[in-house]
């Protein structure tokens, strides 16, 4: 019988929501479904490497834009975010309670054979360039592949 | 066989996500698949005409939200809204790579013969008439007719 | 033949989205499907019990991330939240329109038969125990049970 497929489209740059994200999307996988992540808009930031001086935007305005949205290590919690102080305290808390943590779980993924596919229009209009992303993404693809690619799944919008 | 079915919840009003949804839904629509867009709460504020003044809610509190809600060329962006240049902002970005702006979208949707449906009961609550609608949109529905119509279509919630 | 499935995952705590996600769910059982509903980080908020005071987490983290996610009485709108007016005008404009409140329609979402079932992670990483919820929710379960759950149901992410 074929695995069941679960397409998860992580469309927000908020850290609760890729944590959201990438905990049903490695819950999926280690009980044997076959899990696709596809990184769009803001779930771009997710993807990118650490380094904020690596992002190099093919104008001014892309570059204000990677500058307001920042890197992976500081994805903004999607209602509490005053002075930056939730996310760390997320982790935090997390951690005390051995809930993996961000860059655990895209190793995990990449681990657990979840494909995490950047979107092709968003990286275009954000000017992202595929070096700007971890090793751990796949080829850049378009939104009819990912609609293929999920055509026998369940698709979660994130 | 019967063509592969989606239906899409517009509940957000945000710009990126409404980007978001008619990029799924016209792509979905250009490869043969069958799409209904079904607008609910803030995501109705995509479907309203673009004059301000158009806007007459029954009462004071519905027109109170409507003035808070905008229209359709003000649409906030989920994350990035200061004095609302963000919107502009990627819609300049957009143009500059040749990405389809929301009223080309909305048009473009149509064209391809995606469904456009308000819902209902939002309209009841915050008081908008059918004529405050774009031409675009499609007769209202409540959600047993939205489920019954997404009976075997995937839903995505945006 | 077997009853449609929808399984809902109720991440958010907005006010505007929990009304969305109960009415997706009570429209769906009362036309004869199977609902679960999954709630996640922000969206156990929805079931807590209304006494602030009950809400005892476990540490001072908690104790605090409690405090900013306030009650079920307090829930912010996902866009107009200033001062804790939005909430209110709403379920004002519900009550005029004859649309069922939240409270309302958690007892109607028991009554239809749907299944609220509260998030383990989450409980563990926010230090909510099952006696800080309201008695409508059914045992906490984690992702895996969550996913087994929903095989052959739609899931709708909110």
């Amino acid at each position: 019988m074929d695995k069941e497929k679960i397409s998860i489209v992580c469309f927000s740059g908020d850290f609760d929501k890729a944590i959201a994200a990438f905990t049903i999307a490695t819950g999926g996988a280690a009980t044997n479904r076959e899990v696709t992540m596809f990184f769009t808009f803001w779930g771009l930031n997710i993807l990118k490497k650490k380094q904020r001086h690596s992002w190099v935007g093919k104008g001014f305005l892309a570059r204000f834009f990677n500058f307001l949205m920042g890197g992976r290590k500081t994805l903004p919690l999607s209602r509490l975010n005053f002075c930056g102080i939730s996310p760390k305290l997320m982790t935090h808390m997390m951690k005390k309670q051995n809930v993996a943590t961000l860059p655990e779980l895209i190793t995990a993924a990449k681990e657990l054979g979840i494909r995490m596919v950047p979107c092709e229009m968003s990286m275009q209009i954000l000017g992202i360039k595929k070096e700007d992303l971890v090793d751990e993404a796949e080829e850049v693809a378009g939104v009819p592949t990912f609609l293929d690619n999920s055509e026998d799944a369940k698709i979660i919008f994130i």
